[in-house]
């Protein structure tokens, strides 16, 4: 198997699912229960949370351990949303965001917020300028994604944060799940409020993440109870879960250090060679993160070349995964003014730290036979 | 170890275990990837589904994977008042919930709702005449638990159903979490709108739970984004979590057949050997779920009987864990009308499947020592 979907979701890393082994069959009390074999699950689950702390460069009272990036987003919204209506309902946020970001924004409309989207430039970039002119006295929060999850289109956080906290009133959340452990974000001074990560795109296990939430930001929260993650998250610690997601952190950034270069390379080689292939058009902005590939095909159909690849063991996608059975073009290439055609046959390949040249290889020659092919037909 | 705790979570089973981890590490593919492989994992997920249907008696369209009890009950109540709150503001909960349940009642306030929190008797029962006059024209939910996870009382959820039902703008949400697997609750038919499960209360994992949502029961996402989970809980699924927690939930099905009866004898013969005991009061009602005893001991400080047992290696715990760290006396035992010596030193044992006599009779002498030993320090 060539597995080059990992803008989806990553294999687990062994070492990760080894630790939620260990922990979900011999410290399984509950964090919460006052006797002693409580506590050395509540002292697991704080050394978890430092660990994550450290290697994210906050606070401890700053890591949120959550259900995935999912969750995450829309606690940083709606959680901002919801506790901080009585300032003004308005929230700003950009039109190649993931559906998860979008579609929040987009549910609070029903609860009367009005949402501005901001457009993009054919980089998939946002303007500094029209998001400072898109600020009101009622805007309460500014959410916007650091790397595109289609497209590997990086913004500059940096500078829309030092915008940000030019208007001490509204929050600023980053949704950082593409870029964890591929492009580095200092968090620390930064004047970002929220940012969420999950632990399924960065080798950890399915139904774990982290939300940042910066001290003394408020929340209302999605999951009242118990008041387990200081109030903002209650409901029983997935602590195996926790220490798995911090587990996969480490591992990934220390690939991080190490890697990003290689695997830039490995972008910029498979850009170059797809660039020159008959019907393709590279979607992908020069400057991007080091994992994600799109192109577009016009003419041909995705799904018959996703499957036709597919039959030979190798995996890549269309769009992002949560939008990916509709049958509609993507919205993200159509906010980067792609026409129909181009918008609506974009492929995405994204590696991990574990994809080789040779694999990249064997899915050129698999791609371009498959292209001619279906070319050949349509002629 | 005698682990008699399970009220606040279980031991995972093996198998449970197990079979998260094969998906885990086989079908790690996101099942929203168009390719072969997640169509691979999609597959293992509807089967996953249908499997928990069939278990519960209901559709594969109304089991809908969470990250667990608190997220049902949460999913539950917030997603039927935000979505249908231009029909009423108006809930009616009880005075013994678990704190997922009341908590979210009580966040509504802030956002506009009512809540009614109907008392109960010393058994902690709600009265069904007491339920019939607090429902109003603007009434939209009734959330109320099944199993109380402090004292066992068992509400007659039937009673209730039939009641609700003669009021069908309302909607009828249960907590089934500490019943299920101890407490048979048949959904099909019995007019229940919405039912709460959580996965590592039944030798399943944290993380993972379960909401009956009754065909064409309409809510308001907590979680928005790639439609998962047909729309009403977005977010990469964690497949692995899903199959871990069919598979406990089969196995408890099994053992709820078989062994409920012996687990009511256990529970019993421990409730007879108990009261007879100096100062010690016993709070679990005669009619209650087989699994849990609640007794009091008045001037005895629960958590320090419960560190002298966890000191043994027995672990027996005060109120619910989500509630434990707060020190003032139990809110279900107060609300059953139990004076504050009596509500403030409330202590609980929980059985799963595998307790065993023998463990009790150590438990009993354990405890007989330590409640005479500070008694007599006391006087």
């Amino acid at each position: 198997m060539i597995y080059l979907d990992n803008s989806a979701t990553t294999k687990p890393h062994p070492e990760a699912l080894e630790s939620f082994n260990q922990v979900a069959a011999a410290y399984f009390a509950n964090p919460s229960s006052i006797h002693q074999f409580g506590g050395q699950a509540e002292r697991l689950l704080a050394a978890a949370r430092e660990q994550a702390a450290g290697l994210l460069g906050v606070l401890p009272q700053e890591v949120i351990f959550t259900s995935g990036g999912t969750e995450g987003n829309n606690l940083a919204i709606k959680g901002i949303a919801l506790q901080h209506q009585s300032r003004g309902r308005h929230i700003i946020t950009t039109a190649v965001e993931h559906p998860s970001v979008l579609e929040a924004c987009e549910s609070l409309e029903q609860l009367g917020f009005e949402i501005t989207v901001l457009p993009v430039d054919q980089f998939g970039l946002i303007s500094l300028e029209a998001l400072e002119q898109a600020i009101r006295p009622d805007t309460i929060l500014i959410s916007i994604l650091h790397v595109n999850n289609e497209i590997g289109t990086v913004q500059d956080i940096k500078a829309i944060a030092e915008l940000a906290k030019r208007h001490p009133k509204l929050f600023l959340h980053i949704d950082y799940v593409q870029g964890l452990g591929k492009v580095p974000l200092v968090l620390k001074d930064l004047g970002v409020d929220l940012c969420t990560m999950s632990g399924h795109k960065i080798h950890g296990l399915k139904g774990t993440g982290l939300l940042y939430v910066r001290s003394g930001v408020k929340l209302f929260s999605l999951l009242h109870g118990g008041q387990q993650e200081f109030g903002i998250r209650s409901g029983t610690e997935n602590l195996a879960g926790a220490v798995s997601f911090v587990k996969a952190l480490r591992l990934i950034k220390e690939r991080e250090r190490a890697e990003a270069g290689r695997l830039n390379k490995l972008k910029e080689d498979l850009i170059a060679r797809l660039a020159v292939m008959e019907g393709v058009q590279i979607n992908t902005p020069e400057q991007s993160a080091p994992h994600i590939v799109n192109f577009s095909v016009p003419g041909i159909k995705p799904e018959v070349l996703i499957h036709m690849l597919g039959e030979q063991g190798i995996y890549i996608s269309t769009k992002s995964a949560c939008s990916s059975k509709e049958q509609s073009e993507s919205r993200v290439l159509a906010a980067c003014g792609h026409e129909p055609a181009r918008a609506s046959s974009g492929l995405r390949v994204s590696f991990s730290y574990d994809t080789t040249a040779s694999e990249l290889d064997q899915f050129i020659a698999c791609v371009s036979e498959a292209i001619e092919q279906l070319l050949n037909i349509m002629r």
